[in-house]
């Protein structure tokens, strides 16, 4: 079983490929995509140690000229300096502007091989290949690439769109269980969003934060509702003027705890988990939501292995102070995106900080 | 007199407005291009001293917000490490969205801002006013920003177009005479590549090494033709996927020289002029292009009080080999722009290192 999901941006659009076994096809699909010969594959040890030897052998057999570069693993290494690194075996390899960075990882390897391509000689050809659930059904769509300022997450970076999007869902039985449940936030916003039956669908399953053991048909309907949904949202606005604000549902919220624990306390998703039970309980005092409904989105975050409260030691001013901090801020106002029914949100921001302090307050241990 | 003219480019058209004293309309331009209201104004030390509170009072008697920011002057800090200190005072000044850059200054100011605005939060506005003659007809207009890798320049960047760029020739009133002359290699390229007209009034005129002291009027028909050549050029091909390559004309050489006298011996106009006397040997050695019409060139650049000759100490081996490091290498091919009548030029990678060779032993001093 395998799908392909088009992404329709003007000048450049894309296919996202998921389908069991395509490591192996990386190599063959990139072939008939006009890219140079040269190869830059970016990844990091422990990927590297599992995949990269297949997906170099891939390349090599379709007549790509490959060199290999390892990012050290961590959030903490997602800097300028690190894209330095890449931008030195660039050189040296002497890239080309038709030539071509390949990611082969998680979120921090997508996000920086992206942002490297997109500055390299003013942009070369980049193609994702997701390792994790969080760069499956998020990071490796939509073209936004960066790294992090010492003070905020992604403030630095460029809309790069990839020329492909390559989703092998075998890889996933080599992922941290805990890296599974993060990603699985993304996943159950997209049914908060955008889509209700792949909602429904979350709710009937059982084992969320196992799903890399169950049988390949529901990963593969999982990877490609969230796929298609971001897609959707992307292709209708490409550059974040509007619509596509509706992807930071659970964000505003779960960037600013994220960054006041130093990105070590929770990963992303979990921080993002944190974030949709925030805006649901915002939302609902709002009279925007069903308190049933917020209750139903709150079940599945709880059955994906996710935390729902604040850590007790949390000061709640400095946390709403750090939300200004947002790239969303406009004229000093923060934007939240509040769900109105399953399936459909609206963006706001007049959220009066009162109601904040309040959700943030019940939501401490 | 003044002149406006559009650069049309697909979701982003904008003006160049070339007016004397236009400085002091800076505020009343941007106001009505629908932008936020912070400003970051980012200058160096000298400019600044010069015209930054002039730029700052029209700007605020707009009701924009203003901060400032003064890089250290000079090509060799135009690195990472200076856009990272531009990041800095943006977040310092929580700079949003909607939030624009404005460069004032030349060439390096306006290329290193441009890509701090490319890619702070992803993408900020950013306007261009440029104080030298270089970025007035070149750097300016375009949409290319970037800095330099150590081994190699303008290797890491963005295409970033600006909102507006404001050209007030009465500031190349305070431009050091070797800048001028400098810049001026670019006026004489457009001549050759595409604005024969302008090159016969070139021709004509008597003093191209200090032609800010000459009335106004023909400052303003160089620099209207030279910016309408660029946008004629940028509007046809932004991307650089063709037509676009011709505007490099004289800089194949002329990079690999600067690069090769490690940016300190010439300037980059200098370098440019050693650049297209080079190329057009190599198209008069081709048979495409008459000895008269190289004589013709060579007579306005030399009129301009720029070289035409190669330092006796440049090693030719390492010229050809630092020539593999431009970014327009396509598959290891060195492209060059030759002439092939006056106001039209052809883009090829056929030309034998023999030829190449040949022609930079006989450019020795």
């Amino acid at each position: 079983m395998s799908s392909v999901i088009k992404v329709d941006i003007p000048e450049k659009s894309y296919e996202i490929t998921v389908a069991p076994g395509s490591l192996d096809q990386l190599g063959a699909k990139m072939a008939g995509l006009k890219l140079g010969k040269k190869v830059l594959l970016v990844s990091n040890p422990m990927i590297f140690k599992h995949y990269g030897e297949r997906a170099i052998a891939s390349l090599q057999n379709a007549g790509f000229e490959v060199v290999h570069y390892n990012l050290p693993p961590g959030e903490r290494y997602k800097t300028l300096n690190s894209i330095q690194k890449i931008y030195d075996v660039a050189l040296e390899n002497r890239l080309e502007r038709s030539s071509t960075m390949v990611a082969l990882g998680g979120g921090v390897v997508g996000d920086m091989t992206g942002f490297a391509a997109a500055t390299w000689l003013r942009g070369i050809n980049v193609v994702q290949v997701p390792t994790s659930l969080l760069a499956m059904v998020d990071s490796s769509v939509g073209g936004k690439t960066g790294v992090n300022h010492p003070q905020g997450k992604n403030l630095i970076g460029a809309f790069h769109q990839p020329s492909l999007v390559l989703i092998d869902p075998e890889v996933l039985k080599t992922l941290p269980a805990r890296e599974f449940r993060a990603g699985m936030a993304e996943v159950i916003k997209y049914g908060v969003i955008w889509d209700a039956e792949l909602f429904t669908q979350l709710e009937r399953s059982k084992h969320l934060d196992q799903l890399r053991y169950v049988k390949s048909d529901l990963i593969n309907y999982i990877l490609t509702h969230s796929c298609q949904a971001k897609a959707d949202v992307v292709s209708k606005d490409e550059k974040e003027s509007g619509l596509r604000a509706i992807l930071n549902y659970g964000h505003t919220i779960g960037h600013a705890v994220e960054s006041l624990t130093n990105y070590r306390l929770f990963k992303h998703g979990e921080a993002v988990g944190i974030g949709m039970v925030a805006a649901g309980e915002i939302a609902v005092k709002l009279g925007l939501w069903q308190q049933t409904d917020t209750e139903r989105q709150n079940t599945i975050i709880k059955k994906a292995g996710l935390p729902t409260q604040l850590p007790a030691d949390l000061d709640i001013a400095e946390l709403i102070d750090a939300l200004q901090l947002d790239k969303k801020v406009k004229s000093g106002k923060v934007r939240f995106v509040l769900p109105t029914q399953i399936g459909e949100v609206k963006v706001t921001d007049e959220v009066p900080t009162d109601t904040i302090n309040q959700v943030l307050a019940e939501m401490k241990t």
